[in-house]
């Protein structure tokens, strides 16, 4: 059986960076030109990053994408790396008339072959994804054409990302057309368990095809959504082969024995079992073989166990969220809880702990413990701290206008907020929000308060596992633990004396699993209550829920772990009078 | 020839109040029959409001949408309205096994044929927008059904909103299947000019399918959406025969000669000239056409002007926000300047002075004018107001942190922020948010400072239009107008000595068309300086627009005017690098 060396390009393009992207094209080129790969693959929409989002829509976006792929194919000859074949995801356009319903300038979410100078063939994503954070039929048409090229005597397919997804289309048009291997761009992005469920797919679909498939995954931080890599090979019975890291860049260069091409060059229509046809365009680069050599041992990369996992998205959500939008330092608030110790922890583990930047801000309700365990935390991991009491500055404000009860604790946590953001105003630090999933949920935080900021790293965590992250961060040989004792303390806001959550809240243990049957899961009241909580409990939760909806809207954005993260993923109107809130 | 007299029931449905939207019904069906009507239409997905996002991926949602479409039928029947039928649109779902890439549990945007008691048929939205504002490959599967019932011998079909709006489908199979009236329940938000668009369009289908068209908008406001209603009739010819006001709840009856049923009842697969075929139902409700009688001189309200069109659009978002999200008064902050100025104004009109409450927050750097214009609108508006002056809040901050420059500037406005926030919290006022569409383009605007708030009645208006509706709202007979030194004096922030908005933006008539190229119509950087703007302005205001992404996403929402809002309409990544900022 003929060989073939492929390399994996999991890298991670930077939206809008085209010029940016185009260079690391080449530079990981030539890392795979070194290592004697024959085919080089990097992920969907690598040039333009993704997702743009309607910058796809600007023909000028459009038009710089296609340039620089054309530029770039010229560039990688020009460099003696023409020879190496390249699959890249771009952004293209088809020829269509415009019409009401169409994207305007019908974009491609396309992928591209280019060697010897030249962009060899064209194609483009089917099947577009448009449910959870996806937007696709917003964004793109549909492709129509399968590309099979022959490398060195091995026919090598392309689908891209959603392909893989969905029944029918490219992947059974590869199983009636043959080919050798199945190649496809991807950028799929990180959710609880999504790689158990990403491999098993791959294997699925490499039987259906019946060759081996190369999933390139693109890694890295973009908004609220984690790119985890994960990209890895599978053989023709759907065989782990090889797989890349979690979380960070990697080139994952694989010895494949693939099976000798047969199809005829040319075009062909065939149908896509989904109620549309596909133009297969089989082409050939070389038909020969490449002398037999000795493969190197494949890699696989050992997966990270589910709390390490979580921990290392939030990590690179941060890292990626401050780094691409040119921030140096971060900021946030220091209570003495776990929310905030967990954040900062993220942070100093994200981007150094001479870069975080913590302000304890205590009031005439902060408990002592409050102080001692923001100071041990900051002595511990070594951030830079100071110290700016609300007091003060709270009674100006009531000397202007009276406030009660809930007013009067919403403006202290107001008070916070303002500090950080003068603080962020003055030093150019990035504010990170504090909030956990639980309480965005609720409602349970101050708008412009403790929810002020421009990114909140735990956002899409809940409490429960707010804690269960933490006490695994301490549990780490070489990090400098969370005090043990922001962890073990029972919660609460400290905006009045002696306040707990569980003075209005049940349990984190009661309410987080209610929390993800409602909001992750869509289920109506009567359905909670069948899957045994509380009837009191669900119509009250229900309530806090959708009460909160406008709150959540003014919410920074955070990294998405969970299958339906408040934000792109999970979407209801504010106005809503939907009786289910009142059982 | 027959003749008809049809009633279109221009309402306001509530997202979420499926029992409430339900009596509407049952209400309004009485008011035509009272009228006299052979049939009465509704808006599409009335029975759930729209847009009701993602409770339309809730089983329970579906469940008792389908379950009160029935009980309706039967309360009809029960109350003696039975024999008038009832065309309306509500939320169905498809028989469909589930899959990858279709929405959870095949949600229809479907309408009902009530009659006798029963639901005589169904059917769903043929052509699904996913663009602008609209994303309903998320939330709907495509209907494939046409049905075409005869009523007192005239075949009458029904199709939903953007049927009419793409080529093909519905329109084109009416043309071929033959009918005498086509009757269409729409959800379509209003928009500068829509009216027109929207005329020329119902004629062009009107000849094209051959019959009288009865168009039926429904009216209110939903989060960033207005529907101005605007429901009209033409004849096949595409003349105008009746049309109800804007931007009020309106029962448009009208009579029409139509020419007699001539279709065989049953079902008929039709090609609908789109790449997909739809099933033509004919059934008969009466093949006898009624008793000659004289028919009522058509209605046709008479059309706002394009600004009274924009205010009307405001007022009523304003409403509509405050009424439907349990709100009984409203609080902002009072300047003296235009934007404060007309917020006031707009909400005055909207929910009474009496419910209008204003703040004004004097700093060491306000001018002596801004108090007394202020002071002017308040007296001469009958609001409620009271002074509180920031300076010593400020102070109090001052003493805990250094601040400078753009700081400080910043923490004026978020201690405004703060006291309506508060002031809020105390007397549940909803927060009114007074920034325009100029200052949330170019990022001169605080966050959590005077982009604090709930709701923000001018985000979409350009600066420049918030000056020609003052002026035109100052020329309205019988309302007291804004002072004209507010109108008139020069912008400033004031939060420096002698600050002009001018000092770091170019003039409005000069910034407000960039703002329209490069934010409501796309432009590139090339295309902004070919259409005549000046190229380092170009520069310079995309480099603002782009930076202040990271704003705009925590602003409150708005009511939506232009054909492009920030929000549902303009979706960009925060994290984005796109050299075209860079000139």
């Amino acid at each position: 059986m003929p060989q073939l060396r492929i390399a994996l390009a999991q890298t991670d393009p930077v939206v809008g960076d085209i010029a940016g992207n185009a260079e690391m094209l080449v530079e990981w080129t030539r890392r795979a030109a070194e290592r004697g790969a024959h085919l080089v693959v990097f992920p969907e929409l690598f040039l333009t990053g993704y997702p743009a989002e309607d910058l796809v829509l600007r023909s000028s976006f459009v038009e710089a994408s296609v340039a620089t792929l054309s530029a770039t194919a010229a560039r990688l000859a020009d460099e003696g790396l023409g020879e190496l074949p390249v699959v890249v995801g771009y952004l293209d356009r088809a020829d269509l008339a415009p019409r009401v319903g169409q994207p305007k300038g019908a974009p491609l979410d396309a992928a591209a072959l280019l060697y010897r100078g030249e962009v060899v063939t064209r194609s483009a994503k089917h099947h577009l994804p448009n449910y959870g954070v996806f937007d696709e039929y917003r964004y793109f048409v549909r492709g129509d054409r399968l590309p099979i090229f022959r490398l060195h005597g091995v026919d090598v397919a392309v689908a891209i990302c959603e392909d893989l997804w969905q029944e029918g289309g490219p992947v059974s048009v590869v199983a009636e057309a043959g080919a050798g291997l199945l190649v496809v761009p991807n950028g799929s992005p990180y959710e609880t368990n999504k790689d158990d469920v990403r491999l098993e797919l791959c294997a699925r679909r490499a039987r259906e095809a019946g060759c081996a498939l190369a999933y390139v995954n693109m890694v890295g931080g973009q908004d609220e959504l984690v790119f985890d890599g994960d990209s890895l090979v599978v053989d023709a019975s759907g065989g782990l082969v090889a797989r890349a890291a979690q979380f960070k860049e990697e080139l994952l260069v694989t010895d494949l024995d693939l099976p000798a091409a047969t199809g005829e060059p040319g075009e062909l229509a065939v149908d896509a079992h989904d109620g549309t046809s596909i133009t297969v365009e089989r082409l050939v680069l070389s038909g020969t073989p490449v002398e037999p050599y000795e493969p190197e041992p494949p890699v696989v990369a050992e997966r990270f166990d589910d709390l390490a996992e979580v921990y290392q998205a939030l990590v690179l959500g941060v890292r990626d969220y401050v780094a691409k939008n040119g921030f140096r330092s971060v900021i946030l608030g220091l209570s003495g809880g776990i929310d905030s110790a967990l954040t900062a922890t993220i942070a100093a583990d994200a981007i150094g702990p001479e870069k975080v930047h913590v302000v304890l801000m205590p009031s005439r309700y902060s408990s002592d413990h409050s102080i001692t365990d923001a100071e041990e935390l900051v002595r511990r991991q070594g951030l830079n701290s100071q110290v700016a009491p609300i007091a003060d500055i709270v009674s100006a404000f009531e000397k202007e206008i009276e406030l009660h009860g809930l007013a009067a604790e919403n403006l202290q946590a107001r008070v916070r907020g303002m500090l950080l953001m003068s603080l962020s105003n003055e030093h150019g630090h990035l504010v990170l929000t504090t909030g956990n999933k639980s309480e965005l949920a609720t409602g349970y935080s101050t708008l412009y308060g403790d929810s002020a900021g421009g990114f909140a790293p735990i956002k899409d965590v809940l409490k429960s596992l707010v804690w269960r992250l933490s006490e695994w961060r301490n549990a780490q040989p070489g990090h400098p633990p969370i005090p043990e004792n922001s962890i073990t303390k029972e919660p609460s806001a400290e905006l009045r004396p002696d306040q707990r959550d569980t003075d209005s809240l049940p349990p984190y243990h009661v309410l987080d699993p209610l929390l993800r049957d409602y909001v992750e899961r869509d289920m109506g009241r009567d359905e909670l209550i069948a899957a045994g909580h509380d009837p009191e409990l669900v119509t009250k939760v229900i309530r806090l829920v959708d009460l909160a909806e406008y709150k959540r809207r003014q919410y920074p954005p955070g990294p998405k772990i969970t299958p339906k993260n408040f934000g792109r993923d999970r979407r209801l109107p504010i106005t809503n009078r939907w009786r289910e809130k009142l059982g």
